[in-house]
């Protein structure tokens, strides 16, 4: 394989498309559609009394409103369960629109079509729904007290239970030398993408097929629903993910209610329907993530080796749990990063909550799993009072152990067993990049000057390119050009550039030529979807392996014209040659023409480009036993287990004495994701991942009252870093490659925003000598928690 | 391969929709789309001196008007050369509209869009374009003349030359015992679908992508036609062949400078477009076919033996000839049918006419061959005194000598040899259902009343299943959904039956579950098309193979579920099942399911189908190498060569002693297509070629005056047979199956039309002992060639 195009920093192909405003999103299709509006719970828990439309008649434009009852057959049947895990042993999705409960605020009640939205809003306003509310259960520790339920067949509100073990976790804390036990709290958020959900669909009549665009991170799930649904063979319903602003988890697979109802509308009426989320409707009626409550039992060593990890975590999972029990899942299972410990237990209890449900956000549970676990090497290092990168360093993996059985179960029901990778490396090179060794001395220099400073260290692996599969066609045409397409979809990844990248390579044709569909079941009817960090991965080298599929034949076809043998032939710049004899050659746009046996029909230059043949030889079929025509190929890549990336993350902040202002002076990461197919789109995932870390660590917080209300619905209240908020992250790679892809790749997309959460809070504890046990945290609370200090040392004193 | 479904008479499936008027035909798609019409020449050769739209732009609801200065780059380049064959040294085609010189009355010289067809019509009245008259060319013998030109560049109006040879044709005839020398004339007609041509075109700005209907035979040559024309990606063009009214040939692979048309404006509009062709711009704008001068000259021995035979064609190919040269192809390759003669000798001069271009019809260039070679041999007959189908048996080729070599080149390209046949057995079989051998006795008691009876007979072999590929494509859904689709389009043949009942067989599914799509190429995107009576032979052996495909996968998955040897496993009525233990057994529905690594995702019934298992062996990876997801698969047929179909008719006419109308008694006929799918089918097919048949042969002709006006280009004034001249037609059948392809199986659709002409006259002859030497006859010719014997009778008399 080449390497011009695979690792080279070539800039994103898409960027000067998206970045002048050239972006097709959801809202930019279907101006002329009919809009929808949902009428939406205002209430966290209450019951449905009645319903009045009758105001909403009188609006002009309105076209139709519908509630539970007007939904015929499946389409009113709760949504699918998507993860019918075993741990998930009271698994409850929601009605479309709601039934005769509501259990959030926001679950949508009514849909009103009307001409456009703005009329659908009017409509929907006059729609009286009358409630009797219900007691909410709001926050973990009301959900665990369970004094009311969320579901009333959920006894405890309880609906997972699950257990990871591997050794004797409580002998080995009980016989430890040292023993910790301490309480960690973690946040609600949300991923807040810039695009919101959204979901356009028109009915053929004449074709008696529907085009569905939707923004979501898998549109064959979409697919597999809505054909389910709404009764249509698969076939006849195509389902696109246009381009799409942002993802982050909450556009995955469910699929979401009204990726099934503005279908069916669509078809009902025979009208163009269309329904963009709003920001309010995003904050309440999509998804949230990270609320856990963990409790940590840490036996170690002298050395601060871990002899046994006990950890019990109540997570949130919401109203609903079409999903969200993979959250805990991941928590539990990567939590033990780049250590191997001697004995490790997590029991995981996921709550039914009155709000918003629970999905995947970038990161997916592994920033909960990582702020446990590094807080607990930092707490162990306080304890011991040794350097908190030593306390890592022992207990870090070796790099001749792979590949390492960490004795659990994976995610996907396999064996967490990692790959590959060199964790000793990665903190050598992210302790020199942060300068942590000599960094006493800056921090004592800092503290003359009455400057608090600290510096923070976290670690973590990574999952990534989880299968089952994923599919890639390679299809060159007579002009050369080189459709590309997989099933997944992109939200700003790069697709369109590193996708390009592999296929150029693998072919020798300029990236120019090459032009990448994601996300469109028409071209690719087979997929499993953009998330965990598994893109590259998975329809990387699925491209790469249809690629040289392509190139064979290619290769074959183009030895027959050249009365060459194809060893001797090699392809550059698009032009299948004679090695060492350039002008024995053939562009691949000809050979094109030369693998479909109709070369001569309906297009004369592509014709002309080869000698017309009356016949061929009268023994052989035109087209081969076991061949095709066309120079196209498909593969699919599907891994035996996922491949785990690493990284060491390192930051310094600096905290006003005064007002307890959290500043970070530096940033900087070490990452390995295997072989870099571009190093500046994985610079941009990573720098990208760190600012939402950030943001988790310091700003982004679903604010609930006891009424399950969300306080801060908007993004004049939901606080979310600005770029002044955000250092220049300082980045380095190491490559050790995976041996499970030919490839060699691992995956980047939620790398960044793992341990941002941790490192802040090492950084944090650092400057200030107080223990942090919950994220995010805002400067007024650092204040309570130093005030606080400062009056039990006083206390102390006087 | 069971044989429960294939071969079975079922009726019809697609009958019940297409009889009760649910078809969906080009015309009832849409409904709201702009529509086109086109100003078109009224003259048969012109020079265009000026166009004035001015008097159009003030009718309401016009959009545009484009003339061809309006049409960019390829758009405006002359159409594509179907078929740039060696023999065509001058081929001409047509710009989409004329852009100096018309050369057919009916040519488009400006295309009109407006919001309705009358509005169109109308704009298109308003029109006015200057024209200066040039001489026109219009029949054979003028053109062979060449005292005017088609193209000025074009000498002596020769657009092809061909020549056909085996053995030494002047030494033979030299050294036969006799020779005969005589001129048959065939004349023009056409193929007059139910359906005029069409074409529907909508421009998806969304997704920057073509969606064109096209009442078409070919719908994946339309796509590369629009593809290349409008510089689109050919996966951004979608052609979609809806309920197709007939084909016939004339729907075949040009395209049509419509299609071209179309699918432009609607794009540059950015509006749905749609152009359905009226009666009369079918009779001047779309194609004929037949028209031919024969130059026989055939020497034969006392048995009636041919020696050698020299045929020279005049071919009318009409204007243009993208593709009409493939007519006299046809007819010299095919032209010696069933028989095995000493010497043959055929040299086709195709000329250029002002006339509507010729195109296949079906037969195909077949009936002016068969005319020529029956006709032979019954002056064979006549001059020997032998019987008539002694003649012919004299000449047959034996049923030991297959494959049968004839020493001439296909139209493919490649040897023409025959596959396999029994003509001694059908002329058995022929002679038997018409009574052939008592048949003088009945012609003479029918004297004696003052009943002029008599009987002729025809022999023909087809080569049909002509190549290069088909490919089919079949999946089974996780609703048991059998969907097979197949790139080739269907006019009404009855695909959606013999398709389904090849896979129906071949996957031991009930024939309800199977769904057949045709003619699409966003289900299939390779295909050549439907003509040439290739479309069971050649999908339906590609469809068998990916049935197989589909089948093996079936029962290897099901093994796995069933824990059974794969070779145990039968599947019936969808089920797979152990032999012999119908209570081990799995539905082929749910074994889809456990296709899919995904199974367990958005759809509860398919996911309740299968028990849910969160991972699989861990060292197995979910997709195999060399495996996909999904219970589907797909394989092409491309056979070596054609296979040769035969048969042979009979009929029986009385010939009015005074007015001599001509009526069909009986006509009887016998075919061997090999295995038959289905019976009702083929002999639908038959019977529907005999009445186009007898059209040709008694009714249609293009009757054009000297100017190049089609005088008859209406159905008020252009006879086609009603049922009341159509007799029933007795059929049998014989099954030599081919040895080329799987099934065993010929091609049919074409056969019934292509003997009648001869047998029609042999029979004429037979009741008149008139030399019939000329088609069609209408008893206004018959009588006058009656009279003209008469008076000549009479003369001798006196």
């Amino acid at each position: 394989m080449s390497t011009r195009m695979f690792g080279e920093p070539i800039p994103r192909r898409e960027d000067p498309r998206l970045l002048t405003g050239q972006g097709r999103y959801l809202d930019d299709l279907g101006r002329d559609a009919l809009a929808a509006a949902f009428v939406r719970s205002p209430h966290a828990h209450a019951r449905i009394i009645d319903i009045d439309v009758a105001g909403a008649l009188d609006v002009e434009g309105l076209v139709a409103v519908y509630t539970w009852e007007d939904l015929p057959g499946r389409v009113g049947e709760p949504l699918p369960l998507l993860i019918p895990h075993p741990s998930l042993t009271h698994g409850r999705t929601a009605y479309p629109l709601a039934r005769d409960v509501v259990r959030h605020v926001g679950e949508p009640v009514v849909m009103v079509v009307a001409r456009d939205r703005y009329l659908a809003e009017d409509a929907a306003g006059m729609i009286r729904v009358e409630y009797e509310p219900l007691p909410p259960v709001v926050g973990i520790e009301n959900a665990a007290r369970a004094d009311h339920l969320v579901h009333d067949d959920v006894p405890g509100n309880v609906g997972a239970v699950l257990l990871q073990e591997t050794g004797d976790v409580a002998a080995a804390i009980e016989h430890a030398p040292h023993v910790l036990e301490f309480r960690l709290d973690i946040e609600r958020s949300a991923s807040t993408p810039l695009e919101g959900r959204g979901v356009y669909a028109r009915w053929d009549a004449d074709d008696e097929s529907l085009r569905v665009y939707s923004s979501t991170q898998a549109s064959t799930s979409v697919r597999a629903a809505i054909a389910a649904r709404l009764g249509l063979p698969p076939g006849k319903v195509e389902v696109i993910a246009p381009d799409v602003g942002g993802g982050f988890g909450v556009k995955i697979v469910h699929p979401w209610p009204e990726e099934v109802l503005v279908p069916w509308a669509a078809r009902l009426l025979g009208r163009e329907l269309k329904w963009a989320e709003d920001r309010r409707e995003h904050f309440v009626s999509a998804a949230h993530e990270r609320g856990q409550v963990q409790h940590v039992k840490v036996g170690f060593d002298g050395a601060g080796r871990v002899l046994g990890l006990d950890v019990r975590i109540l997570h949130d999972h919401g109203a609903y749990t079409p999903y969200g029990v993979i959250i805990p899942i991941v928590t539990s299972t990567q939590l033990l990063g780049p250590y191997k410990i001697g004995a490790y237990r997590a029991e995981v209890t996921s709550l039914y909550t009155n709000t918003v449900i629970v999905t995947p956000y970038r990161g997916a549970g592994r920033p909960q799993g990582v702020f446990c676990m590094e807080r607990t090497m930092d707490r162990i290092a306080d304890h011991l009072g040794l350097d908190r990168a030593e306390v890592r360093e022992a207990n870090f993996i070796g790099p001749d152990e792979f590949p390492y059985d960490q004795g659990l179960t994976f995610q996907d029901g396999r064996p967490l067993i990692y790959d590959s990778g060199d964790y000793p490396e990665l903190l050598r090179k992210i302790k020199e990049l942060i300068g942590w060794d000599g960094f006493a001395g800056v921090r004592s220099a800092a503290a003359a000057k009455g400057r608090r400073i600290g510096i923070g260290l976290g670690c973590y692996v990574e999952g990534t390119g989880v299968g089952p599969y994923e599919g890639g066609h390679v299809e060159i045409d007579s002009t050369g050009r080189v459709n590309v397409s997989t099933g997944l979809t992109s939200q700003g990844q790069g697709h369109q550039t590193v996708f390009a990248q592999i296929a150029a390579t693998e072919l020798g044709v300029p990236i120019e030529d090459v032009h990448v569909t994601t996300g469109d079941t028409r071209r690719f009817g087979y997929a499993v979807g953009t998330f965990a960090s598994r893109a590259a991965v998975m329809s990387g080298n699925a491209i790469a392996l249809a690629s040289r599929k392509v190139r064979e034949k290619a290769l074959r076809i183009a030895a027959e014209a050249l009365e060459a043998d194809p060893r001797d032939l090699d392809i550059t710049d698009g032009v299948v040659h004679v090695k060492g004899d350039p002008g024995s050659a053939i562009p691949l746009r000809t050979v094109a023409v030369l693998s479909n046996p109709l070369r001569y029909a309906f297009d004369e230059e592509a014709a002309r480009a080869t000698q017309f043949a009356v016949g061929g030889s009268p023994e052989d079929p035109p087209v081969a036993s076991g061949d095709e025509p066309g120079l196209e190929g498909k593969d699919y890549y599907s891994p035996v287990r996922s491949t785990f990336a690493a990284g060491m993350h390192a930051a310094v902040v600096e905290i006003d004495p005064d007002t307890a202002e959290i500043h970070i002076l530096r940033y900087a990461v070490v990452h390995d994701c295997g072989r870099l197919i571009n190093p500046m789109v994985v610079e941009g995932q990573i720098h990208g991942g760190v600012a939402q870390g950030i943001g988790g660590a310091l700003y982004e917080r679903m604010e609930y009252d006891e009424s399950g209300q969300l306080l801060n619905a908007s993004f004049m209240d939901f606080l979310m870093p600005y770029a002044t908020e955000i250092p220049r992250v300082e980045t380095d790679h190491l490559e050790t490659l995976s041996p499970l892809n030919p490839l060699g790749i691992k995956g980047a997309g939620e790398a960044g925003v793992i341990p941002v959460s941790a490192v802040i809070a090492s950084a944090i504890e650092d400057a200030t000598a107080i223990p942090i046990a919950k994220m995010p945290l805002s400067p007024a609370e650092l204040f309570h928690l130093m005030s606080a200090r400062e009056r039990m040392s006083q206390r102390i004193l006087s």
